[in-house]
C-alpha cells in the first residue's frame, strides 16, 4: 500500500482507517496536532506491577489511559486497539512470537491495554517552533537506545530508560527544551544533551531500536525519555503473554497535543 | 501540646516530630515550600483499582509515591507513616471505626499507601504572589465540599469530586489560576471560579470537611480539585480495612514543592 502524500494532514480517524486497512509505517509525522501513545496489553494479573512500574517511572512512561479487561477501545482512542495501529508485536513468556498488522486473532478477554504518551505528539510543536526533526525529514523512524539509568523497579519490572534522540542545532536547543517542557504526559523536557557516553551509549549510529539519524557538525544529540523503557521493562519480566505496538508504530488517539500541555 | 509559634518555618522533619509527639493540627501553613500528602492505605488486593481509580481521575487524585506492601516510609516520605502525621482515620467495611494520632496498633503487613498530592502545597506560592488565604489566616482547616462532578470509575470505586474552595479577590483570581497551573501534580488549576450551585454546592458555610470561611464582598469563591476525591470513594467500595489522614492533616513529604512545578 502507498502511503498518502501528506500524512501529516490526516486525522486520526483517516490515519487509522489506512493502517486498519494493512499500511505499514513508522507514524512519526502522521497527524500533525494530535496526540500519538504506546500501547501495551498485559493480561489482567501483571496490571497491577505495569501500572505502578508507570507510576514510579512517570517520565519514561506516562499513563494517558487504561483499558477494562477485554475491551478494544478506549476513551482516548475511538477505533479498534487489535487493528488501528500500523504494526505489532506479540510475546510469550517475553519472546516475541510474531510482528504483525493485525492482532485480532490473539486477543483475550483478560487484557488489559496501557496507551502511554509518546514523544512523537510534541514533534509538530518543534517544528511550528523552528526546531527541525531529521527523521521526519528523513522519512525514517526515531533512534532509540538503551541508558545506563536504570528505572525504579516495581514488583518483578525493572530494566534502562530507553530514550530518543534527535540532533537539534546548538542555538535551537534552548527552544527544543522550552517547547517540549510544556508536554510533562508526553515526556516533557529532555532528560540529556550533548554526551551519549554519560548515558552508556557508545555508538549512536547503532540504535536499539529505530534507525540511525545524521548529527551534522554544529548539532548536539538531545535525549528524551521514551516509552519503549516500559517494554523493555515488561518483556524481562516474562509476562505468558503480551502485546505492543511495533517500535516508531504507534496507536493515533483522538486527543489533541494541546490537551496535554502545560501553560 | 501547644503548636509552635510559626509553622511556616519548620523543616518536615521537625513538623513530624511534633505530630509524632502528639501534636494535632491541620497542617496548611506548615513547613512552607514542602509538599504535603494525602495518605490512603488499602490491602494490596485492593491497591489495583485504587491506582487506575487515581490515574482516571488524576487532577483530583495525583499520585506521588506508592510503598511497598507493609512498608512504613516512603521514597518522599523519610519518616513513620503509622505516626508522623497529626491525625488518622481507620475504617473496616468503609466506616470509620477510630479517629487517632498513632496507627501503629493498627498496622497490616498488606497494607500499601498511596501519597497523593494536596493542594496545601502551593499556597506558599499563591501567599508569595500576593494571593491571601483565608483559612491560613484564620488558623483552621481548608473548606471541602462534595461536587456533582462524577469521577470516572474503577473496579468498584466510583464517586463524586470532591473540591476545596479559596475565597480569592476578584482582580487576583487571574493571579491565582496562573500560580496554581503550575502544580499539575498537587491538583494545578482550579475547576471552577465563582457559582457554588454550578457544582451542587448549596450552601458555602457547611463544608462537608474542614471549617468555613468568610467569603467577603468583593471576592470570589475558587474552586481547586481535592485528594479527598479517593477517600470518599474507597470508603464507598467498603474495603475490610483502610488507614487515611485525618481531612486536613496531611504528610509533611521531604520534597521542595518546586520539583513538583511545570516553567
Amino acid at each position: 500500500m502507498t502511503p498518502p502524500q501528506d500524512p501529516a494532514r490526516l486525522t486520526p480517524r483517516e490515519a487509522r482507517a489506512l493502517f486498519r486497512a494493512g499500511l505499514v509505517t513508522p507514524t512519526s509525522g502522521w497527524s500533525a496536532g494530535w496526540t500519538q501513545a504506546n500501547l501495551i496489553a498485559l493480561p489482567r494479573d501483571r496490571a497491577y506491577d505495569f501500572l505502578l512500574f508507570a507510576q514510579r517511572n512517570a517520565q519514561s512512561c506516562p499513563v494517558l489511559d487504561v483499558t477494562e479487561p477485554g475491551d478494544v477501545a478506549a476513551s482516548i482512542f475511538d477505533g479498534d486497539l487489535r487493528t488501528d495501529l500500523p504494526a505489532y508485536r506479540v510475546y510469550e513468556l517475553g519472546e516475541q512470537v510474531a510482528e504483525t498488522t493485525d492482532v485480532t486473532s490473539y486477543w483475550r478477554d483478560d487484557l488489559v491495554c496501557f496507551l502511554l504518551g509518546c514523544s512523537f505528539t510534541f514533534e509538530s510543536a518543534l517544528i511550528e517552533a523552528g526546531v527541525p526533526v531529521r527523521h521526519i525529514e528523513a522519512g525514517t523512524n526515531v533512534p532509540m537506545y538503551r541508558t545506563n539509568l536504570p528505572c525504579r523497579s516495581a514488583g518483578e519490572l525493572w530494566g534502562p530508560t530507553v530514550v530518543t534522540m534527535r540532533p537539534v542545532p546548538a542555538h535551537l536547543v534552548p527552544a527544543a527544551v522550552r517547547v517540549t517542557s510544556r508536554y510533562p504526559a508526553v515526556h516533557g523536557a529532555p532528560i540529556h544533551v550533548g554526551d551519549p557516553a554519560l548515558l552508556g551509549i557508545t555508538d549512536l549510529d547503532k540504535p536499539d531500536f529505530g534507525d540511525p539519524v545524521e548529527v551534522r557538525q554544529g548539532e548536539l544529540p538531545v535525549f528524551w525519555c521514551c516509552g519503549v523503557t516500559s517494554q523493555a521493562a515488561v518483556m524481562r519480566s516474562r509476562p505468558a503473554f503480551a502485546i505492543s505496538h511495533a517500535p516508531g508504530s504507534m496507536a493515533i488517539t483522538d486527543v489533541r497535543d494541546s490537551a496535554y500541555a502545560v501553560p
